[in-house]
């Protein structure tokens, strides 16, 4: 039985129970999410060592931090150390999208460090194994496509990116309104040359019930990718993106039927106003499967600060209802992101993940705050520290300037302090 | 003449003119904005080399950029970098918040390196007079701090905040309700300790008038401050933080019916579901007056990362209306900024005002995002980098780490890059 048949069964499942006791909701509560697709767990059944984690309506919103090689840059340790320092730094989740060396080793290694849910996109490795036989992509037979997403579902992997929309249909819908910048999903574009090659459907779409059934038999969640997302601001919402999204909301349902969990990607650079539309358009037409957005970028011109177009975007999503933010590093369109950048990324996105389920009133979300607030009330810094989303960087910053004035304020103003002065005026008026 | 009296009489000056100029907006359109109250012109009449600057209705969003010493950090030439650093990174506006060492030769110091307008708040320099007179704030005359502003309007400051709505009305609403973090406004607090120690109403808000012939006079521009501000999500739009808000909006009026130019300010700690109701409030309750907001945070645990808190109410303040963003740096709740934080800070407000200038359809804003993503789509670099809002982190970023199999792409995808994939998707179809 996998977790959504277990759930529609009325069986409340131990992985529930657990990703139910982290969030601090009943684990009834959590696996009727869960029947009725409004909430995955990460659940492979050949993963033994892996935390269940919980991704949908009514739970805390959830970061994910890709990693991965690519040809250019190949070090596996390297890889290995992102992983690590994304999850110090709170991400929920890791993405391995290696393109580059011997990835199911790669993949393997990381999957030893790390145990939180692990995602991937199995078409990239369809495409390096025809490189590496010397023939292109487009050259690739549909089952050699659906072997590799068979390997990685027994290998363990949580999630897959699956681009299923990315069909015939979707691509005229492109043509026939024209793009400033086509399409940037790099699955999605390997998919429409592949279909252009070989004048035939997307072979995900086509044989999608082939998909289903590699993914009920080990438990595996789709994550319904948008190829048509947009790259720029200009193409936002168009005819393209929405023709696909139509078809993820048809293939969800279908998933949903057949017993198998599911979750829906989008965009991508969406202008500010229009995040919460892009949002409530996918809950409307995906009857409410949980959405897992990149970024959204609010803007294209924040080349080498995408961390913080992301943050912007990613915290109106997260209020609007988006489940789970990709993050976006301050290396994006410029260069694989190294260490640095991806803890500058998933920090930028637990901060707007936070702030969604402070605006949308997740469990939890508010005591946090509460306890920083009381903190500055009485100039304790310690518990500020405590309770900050970074305690290393607030120290840092703190120590690397102590006040001398008055040890119970800090830097920034002394003598000033607002906190010491109503202290004051308190103490004048009780004298 | 002030600004506002020269636009009701129907002529357009010449700031007026260079600053719609860099706008690109009709001089006509700009001066009718001032005349009604809806934008301002920094333009006192004791300042030659300044650049004149519009902020308000129809404009595009402004950043500030607080900088000045501490008692305990008192270095005039790292205040003068700050302000060169910002400005450098795109601040509009600097405001000098020195409250430490040679208050007007600071001011003196930093005005002479640069031609932004520059803000100040004058009783921070009347505080750090008493102690150098060895007595309290609390001690100090009615009269010293209207000298201390009038110096300050002398010396060319283009706009001071003054806690005029920091009375004894809003203070027992905030004794009425309780607050988790009372008042976290240094001008406030002190102000709150005045009153309490003089059992008198504070002295800007009595005695309004005097400020506005001094205001009058140099064409000064007032920003009523928000003494009041939320410190903390939890304190957020609540009784004393609106009650003050009307205040403001009385004295707005006031403000211009004596031919003063006047701006708004604006919390704070804002969870962002409150964060555009805020605006429209103040917007209504002032009668369109600029609003000028310091972030808002829209968590309290990002210590070390509040710039990305600030970010994401920034924007979603510019997009909902707010003219100008005061910037958060990463030292806020933690220490006074040094020149790293000053240029994270101001560049994570520049991307949030740019957000919602694109989302409010502010004039010239769209494009500069359509330049980006037509260079990416031809996969020009250079183009990509002279059109990001950081060129040279972007250069930085990409020449660290050289693309080698395809020099036309990133380290990010290579071989998989997607742009390369649709010209031979398109190849594919035209043979």
């Amino acid at each position: 039985m996998t977790q959504i048949e277990a759930a529609r069964s009325g069986r409340v499942t131990e992985e529930v129970r657990a990703a139910a006791h982290q969030e601090g909701i009943s684990a009834d509560l959590l696996s009727r999410e869960i029947a009725s697709g409004h909430a995955v767990i990460c659940a492979n059944k050949n993963r033994k060592d892996r935390i269940p984690l919980a991704i949908g309506k009514g739970l805390s919103t959830k970061v994910n931090a890709n990693i991965g090689t690519s040809r250019d840059m190949l070090d596996k340790g390297l890889e290995i150390q992102k992983a690590k320092v994304a999850i110090e730094a709170g991400a929920h989740t890791v993405m391995d999208l290696s393109t580059g060396g011997d990835l199911a080793g790669i993949r393997h290694a990381i999957m030893d460090v790390i145990h939180v849910p692990m995602g991937t996109v199995p078409i990239y490795e369809a495409c390096a194994r025809a490189v590496g036989k010397r023939k292109s992509f487009v050259e690739l037979e549909t089952d050699e496509i659906f072997e590799v997403i068979e390997e990685h579902a027994l290998q363990g992997v949580d999630f897959v990116t699956v681009h299923c929309g990315v069909n015939r249909k979707a691509a005229a819908a492109m043509e026939g309104e024209g793009r400033v910048l086509d399409v940037v999903s790099r699955g999605g574009a390997l998919t429409i040359e592949w279909m252009e090659f070989n004048k035939a459907e997307n072979p995900l779409f086509a044989h999608f019930d082939r998909l289903l059934d590699i993914a009920r038999k080990h438990d595996l969640i789709l994550s319904l990718g948008d190829g048509f997302r947009p790259g720029c601001l200009a193409d936002a919402t168009d005819r393209s993106q929405i023709t696909e999204l139509v078809t993820l909301g048809e293939l969800a349902s279908r998933a949903m039927d057949a017993g198998v969990q599911v979750i829906i990607e989008g965009p991508g650079h969406v202008p500010l106003d229009q995040v919460q539309e892009n949002i409530r358009l996918q809950k409307s037409l995906c009857h409410g499967a949980p959405f897992y957005v990149l970024g959204p970028l609010v803007t294209d011109v924040a080349a080498g600060w995408d961390h913080i177009a992301g943050a912007i975007g990613g915290a109106l999503a997260a209020w609007a209802g988006a489940d789970f933010l990709c993050y976006v590093t301050p290396a994006e369109h410029l260069k694989l992101p190294d260490e640095y950048d991806v803890r500058e990324g998933v920090i930028a996105s637990v901060i707007a993940a936070h702030a969604g389920d402070l605006a949308k009133g997740v469990k939890g979300a508010w005591e946090r705050d509460l306890a920083m607030a009381s903190a500055r009330k009485s100039l304790d810094w310690e518990t500020q520290i405590k309770s900050a989303l970074d305690p290393e960087k607030s120290r840092r910053f703190r120590e690397s300037n102590p006040p001398r004035e008055d040890e119970g304020t800090c830097t920034m103003c002394g003598a000033f302090c607002a906190i010491r002065a109503v202290e004051r005026a308190k103490k004048i008026r009780e004298e």
